[in-house]
């Protein structure tokens, strides 16, 4: 975060892992590396973003995403406003776009959004004349996400490039494992999804990545097991598992998990569902990386902020 | 904000517009016209209430409002505190007094307070030692929105004195209404209040406004086209128009704004409801202020509340 | 808070006044005093904690205690982050450990907790790395409050050794009670508690009070009276009390209050039932500390999170 080694990110917004280049999102994990070593110290504080403005606009509740993105922010020094749909004006019947046009006047520098709806933050992008933050839009993208992912695995495997990555669970909802596919297989990483066809998207093919309904023979041979959140609450009307059932099938226990490689890792994005999607031995055992994965988030997105800094208005 | 070139603010608090002189109302707009600057810049971080603590105490809900006064504060550099009613002892029982002396305890240098009843935030004023900004009471008073509706016509139009000026819609229960006939006439403004006569109130004649229930007949000549909110969250049990005949009769669309002058500009204090006070794309379009209005918001609120500075406790 | 002529305080966290010495409950009130003049200031500011993050983590709201650590932590530099649980993950299921550790991996300095089930913030203390301050949890401890009063009593009184302080109301349902009988008895103090013996522990003798059940006898030749808020909240199904009746028997009005000494001192924690535990007249008559324990809150706060940050991670 001192000494510019990372070249500069050419792109105003993170709207997704789609669209970056390898070198890009390589220089957004090489930020973060030393980003990480700013939260370990006693002043865990810097002048990048001073006399910022950083919106969190979440149409979603999500403590753990605003968490992250509040400290990353205010740790560069920015001035950190968060505003939850519940006390907009959203409710008042105002449009997105209305909501757009509205903080922008405000002057924002950065606006972090998380929404429903699939392109929803594209959509704000395209309103507002600073930085957008995608962090996460319907079952689209979670860009951060998957940054944080590839940046433990990075820093506990040396390198992401050959390894085989098993993403398990409920890929349909996941805008989890939609940015990691894409950012893992940039990275020079060979991907798998794992989980019962009714969880699966229609075509998930077409991402280059193999399919398992079996949970067993998918985990077979695998450096990391990525274990989704069983999302219970986007299964409107359709197919709703048991849990007890997904569990014996697709959540990750002991048994399963000496399938993998001796030495694979485990991860999972948060909140867990212990005993739902695994059990509660593997995610506090000594293969688990879901702390340190919570870690890495901060750094993350203070490697993404300061990224973007560059070409903040005005800069 | 640097040079004091405006002089200094001789009330301890912002309950209203009413009692202000002109010379005042103009040295706020002065100030504001420097605040607009420093959002504008890269740092957009001044010193001037560093260490000052400012409460933002909202019991009715306002994203924008609430959003603007937060960025107003920590761009002057004072530790912003939000507490909004849901989170509030007053759900506890506790009395307003009561909450306005455990805030005042804490030693704030400003509060900030919307609330419901009209009168309640003079109430709150008698019983602090610090400064108080009203920030919407009730059907009273909204100086600040009054405030920057000011300076937006005046960077708009280069002056106030002798405008025609319309104020259309729910009247009734607007406080911004109220707000902004009382300035606009302090500064030499006519004024015209539009809408059906379910949405006016009863003598408001008095007030030295011409009053109109026939919206064409109202904007015939006007400068400048004001556009209220439709508060149908304040008609309990009382008339509530339909949608479709509100906008038929008194939104502003294409056809009505040509009666208006050629070059007359549109407001609306937000947040809108589309298609019903106003079309979108009059609220869209090149005569609308509607979004330079927000940026005012911001600027007029650091003017005031920097204002206000210079009686601080102990300062 | 600028020379540091108290000693250091040898603990990582604050869970309780129960294992505290007399020294060590001196020192943070000699600290405290130094605080009370920081928040008199006109720049309330300081930068011990500069770099520092606070979270405050409330799984039961409170805007008072919340409050008075957010402007605690502010005024001494620290970056304040507020998680409620209403937009936590808790609503999606994840345990309080998991919570726990997720925070804890984000690098905080401090914790403050509170929460509805005694324990529950030694449970969070023994898994994070940072400080942990208890804000109430349960029907335990309230350290914090504890602390605020014997200031409060120690700035009026000019010492709290031999004072008869006499504990009034719902006891039972009083983590402020538990406290303060602890700290105050540490001081020197000899303490009585008074209430209906639906509201008074059984047992509650073993702490070494007198217990009357007739507030009349129990006024008898205190020095401080100390009302505590009925908790009807917390009262499911057993035993609840009506107001009228109560206020009768146990609210503190002047005829109750004259059997005290002539220069007995009123208290109460706050929020108020007026009319309920404490007559109007009472509460804010010459008695009366009640807002002088508001400002007193913010001081101690200042002065724990102070005292904690010699202890705190890499300090």
């Amino acid at each position: 975060m001192s000494a510019p080694v990372t070249p500069s990110f050419p792109h105003r917004h993170l709207l997704g892992i789609e669209g970056l280049t390898r070198p890009e999102i390589e220089g957004l994990l090489d930020r973060a590396d030393a980003a990480v070593d700013i939260s370990r110290q006693v002043e865990k504080k810097r002048n990048v973003l001073r006399g910022r403005t950083q919106i969190n606009l979440f149409f979603e509740p999500s403590t753990r995403t605003q968490s992250s993105f509040e400290l990353a922010g205010k740790r560069l020094g920015a001035d950190v406003m968060n505003m939850s749909v519940a006390s907009s004006s959203v409710k008042k019947g105002e449009t997105l776009i209305d909501t757009a046009a509205t903080l922008n006047a405000m002057r924002p520098d950065i606006i972090v959004v998380r929404h429903h709806a699939a392109g929803a933050v594209h959509l704000l992008a395209r309103k507002v004349d600073c930085a957008v933050v995608n962090a996460g839009d319907g079952a689209h993208e979670h860009p951060t996400q998957a940054l944080l992912d590839a940046l433990t695995i990075r820093r506990n495997k040396g390198g992401i490039e050959g390894l085989q990555v098993a993403i398990c669970g409920d890929v349909l909802h996941s805008r989890v494992a939609r940015s990691n596919i894409i950012l893992l297989q940039a990275l020079g990483a060979r991907v798998r999804v794992i989980g019962p066809s009714t969880l699966l998207p229609t075509g998930i093919e077409r991402f280059g990545v193999e399919v398992f309904t079996n949970m067993r023979e998918g985990l077979a041979g695998c450096d990391i097991v990525m274990m989704l959140r069983l999302q219970r609450e986007r299964m409107n009307g359709s197919f709703v598992p048991s849990v007890k059932e997904y569990f014996r099938y697709f959540g990750l226990d002991g048994d399963k998990l000496r399938l993998a490689k001796p030495d694979a890792l485990v991860m999972h994005p948060g909140p867990m569902n212990r005993g739902v999607e695994i059990a509660s031995d593997i995610a506090d055992g000594t293969q688990s990386l879901i702390r340190e994965q919570v870690e890495m988030g901060v750094a993350v997105r203070m490697a993404v902020l300061e990224a973007l800094a560059t070409h903040l208005p005005n800069a």
